[in-house]
C-alpha cells in the first residue's frame, strides 16, 4: 500500500550507510511498502543521492531550523537532539501507517505484516523486558501526536537520555495492557540476547526477520575485505563486542554488493572511504 | 487463603538456606498464604529442622524413589534430574492455587495479589524475553499437568537443558495470547537487568517486589561479616559476579538475623559452617 511506509532515521553519514543497507535489506526481501529515510542537515551530498536511489523518500529533518513546538522545547533541552529528531516520524502524516526502524536494523525476511499491528507495537527490550526497544515499531503518523510527544519530552526529559525512555514514558501501557502489541521478540533481534540466553536462541534464532545491531559497536565500526569476504576487526575490547558474526557477515555482503557500488558512483572521483 | 500456598525446592543445603530466607522474607511482609518447601533427599537432618519451622509443609521429593511417571521418564533422560524435581510441584493437589519460587529469590513486600493471576503467569526472561522467566511462576497444582509436562519433557527434552526450556515449550502461547499472564518484571527483578539497562532500573526498580539472584554466583557463593555488616568477595573472576550489592546485602542480613540462629540451634555441636 502506497500509503504505508517504512521509515528510518541517520543524521551521521554512517548512520546513512546503515539506512542504506535497511532500505537494500527491505527491497530486497520485496516489500510493497513506501520506504522513507528522515536525514540531519550533515549528512554528505552524496550520501543523500544514494538515499534517494534506494528509498521513495529522503526528507531533512532539523528540528533546530523547524520553529515549532520542537524547536521551542529543544531550547531547553539540548541533551535531547536526536531523540526530538526520531519523534519527527510522527510528522510524516501523508501516510496513514508506518514502521520505524533504527538504521543499524537489518531485515531477513518480509515483514509487511507488521501493519496488521496497531500504534503503539513493538518488541520487547532484553535489557528491561517491561520496556519495549525503540528500534522497532509500528506507529500512526500524527501532528497531534507528535506535539504531545515533544510537550511531554521536554516537560519529563526522557529516564535513560534517548527516545526509548521517552517514548515507553508515553506509551505507558505497553507492558500491561494489550499483548497484540508486542511484537515478537524475532521482530527486533538484538545481538546481545543471542549470548545472554544461547539456547533460546538456538531453539527460536532461525526465525529472526529483524537483526538490530544494537549497542555501541555497529556494523560500520569493522571494516570488510571484499576480495575474501571476510569481516576485520575494530579497535573496541572484545568484551564490548557482541555483535554476532553471520549477522555482521550478511550486513557486509550487502553492503558490498548493493550500497558501495551506488556510494562509488555518487562519489565519483571525490575523496570516500568506504 | 489455607489452600494456596507460596512453594520452593532446594536440593542440597546451599539452595536450602536460600529457601530459608526466601521463607522468612515471605513471613516479614505478612504473607496469609501457606509455605511450602520441596526438598531433595540429600538435604542434612538440620537444614529439614529449620526448613520445618519457617515452612508449613516441608516435602521430601525424590523423582528417583517415586515409581511414578516421572521415574519412568527420568531412567531415559537421567540429564533433566533437577527439572524433573520441580516439576513435582505441580503434585501439590491440596492447593488450589500456587506460587513457585525459586530458592534464589527473596522478596521484598507482600505479593499475595499474585494468586488474582491464572496458570501460567510468570514475567519475561531478560535473556530472551518472549520467554518466561522460570523463577518466579502461578500455577494450578493437578496431577493430569504433572502427568503431561513429564511426558512432554521426556518425549522433547528441554531447549535449554532446564525446567525452564520445558515449560517454556508447553506453555508455549504465553509470549503471545494473553498479558494478564504476564506478570510485571519487579516480581522477578534479576540483577542482570540493573546493569544491562541501568536508567531502566533507576526508573522502575524502587518499585521491585521480587529480588532474583539469577546466575552462577549466588548470595550463598559470598561470605558476611556479621559484626562489620559488610559481605565479602567470593573467588569468581569479577564479570562474572553481576549482584546488586544493596540486595546481596538485604539477603545476608536476613540470613544472619533470622535464619543463622534458627540453624545453630539446630546443628547444636555438631560441625556447621555458615
Ligand atoms: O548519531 C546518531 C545516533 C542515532 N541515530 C538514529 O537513532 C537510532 C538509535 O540509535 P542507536 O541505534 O545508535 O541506539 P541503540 O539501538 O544502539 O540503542 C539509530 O539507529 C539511528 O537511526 C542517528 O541517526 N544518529
Ligand atoms: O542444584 C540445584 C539447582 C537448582 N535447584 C532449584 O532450582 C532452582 C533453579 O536453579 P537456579 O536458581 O540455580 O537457576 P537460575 O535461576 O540461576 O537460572 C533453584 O533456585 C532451586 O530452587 C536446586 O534445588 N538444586
Ligand atoms: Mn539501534
Ligand atoms: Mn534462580
Amino acid at each position: 500500500m502506497s500509503d504505508q511506509a517504512f521509515v528510518t532515521l541517520a543524521t551521521t553519514d554512517n548512520y546513512a550507510k546503515g539506512a542504506m543497507v535497511l532500505g537494500q535489506s527491505l527491497r530486497n526481501h520485496n516489500t510493497t511498502k513506501k520506504l522513507v529515510a528522515l536525514i540531519g542537515p550533515h549528512v554528505a551530498e552524496p550520501c543523500r543521492d544514494v538515499l534517494g536511489t534506494v528509498f521513495d523518500e529522503v526528507r531533512v529533518v532539523d528540528v533546530l531550523d523547524s520553529g515549532d513546538a520542537a524547536h521551542l522545547s529543544l531550547m531547553k533541552r539540548p541533551d535531547l537532539g536526536v531523540t526530538f529528531t526520531k519523534l519527527h516520524c510522527w510528522t510524516l502524516t501523508h501516510y496513514s501507517k508506518c514502521v520505524f526502524m533504527d538504521a543499524d536494523t537489518m531485515v531477513l525476511s518480509n515483514i509487511d505484516e507488521l501493519f496488521e499491528r496497531e500504534e503503539l507495537s513493538a518488541a520487547p527490550d532484553p535489557g528491561w523486558p517491561d520496556c519495549f526497544n525503540s528500534g522497532v515499531f509500528v506507529f500512526t503518523p500524527s501532528n497531534e501526536t507528535h506535539e504531545k510527544l515533544i510537550t511531554f519530552c521536554s516537560e519529563n526529559g526522557s529516564f535513560d537520555g534517548g527516545d526509548q525512555g521517552v517514548l515507553n514514558s508515553y506509551f505507558n501501557t505497553w507492558a500491561t495492557k494489550d499483548i497484540s502489541k508486542h511484537l515478537p521478540f524475532i521482530y527486533n533481534l538484538s545481538s546481545i540476547s543471542i549470548y545472554s540466553y544461547l539456547p533460546a536462541f538456538k531453539q527460536y534464532g532461525h526465525d529472526a526477520k529483524v537483526v538490530h545491531f544494537l549497542g555501541k559497536v555497529k556494523p560500520w565500526s569493522y571494516s570488510y575485505d571484499n576480495q575474501r569476504g571476510v569481516v576485520r576487526g575494530h579497535s573496541l575490547p572484545a568484551d564490548q563486542c557482541q555483535l554476532h558474526p553471520d549477522y555482521l557477515l550478511l550486513w557486509w555482503q550487502l553492503y558490498a554488493k548493493s550500497v558501495l557500488p551506488l556510494l562509488q558512483h555518487a562519489y565519483g572521483d571525490s575523496p570516500f572511504t568506504s
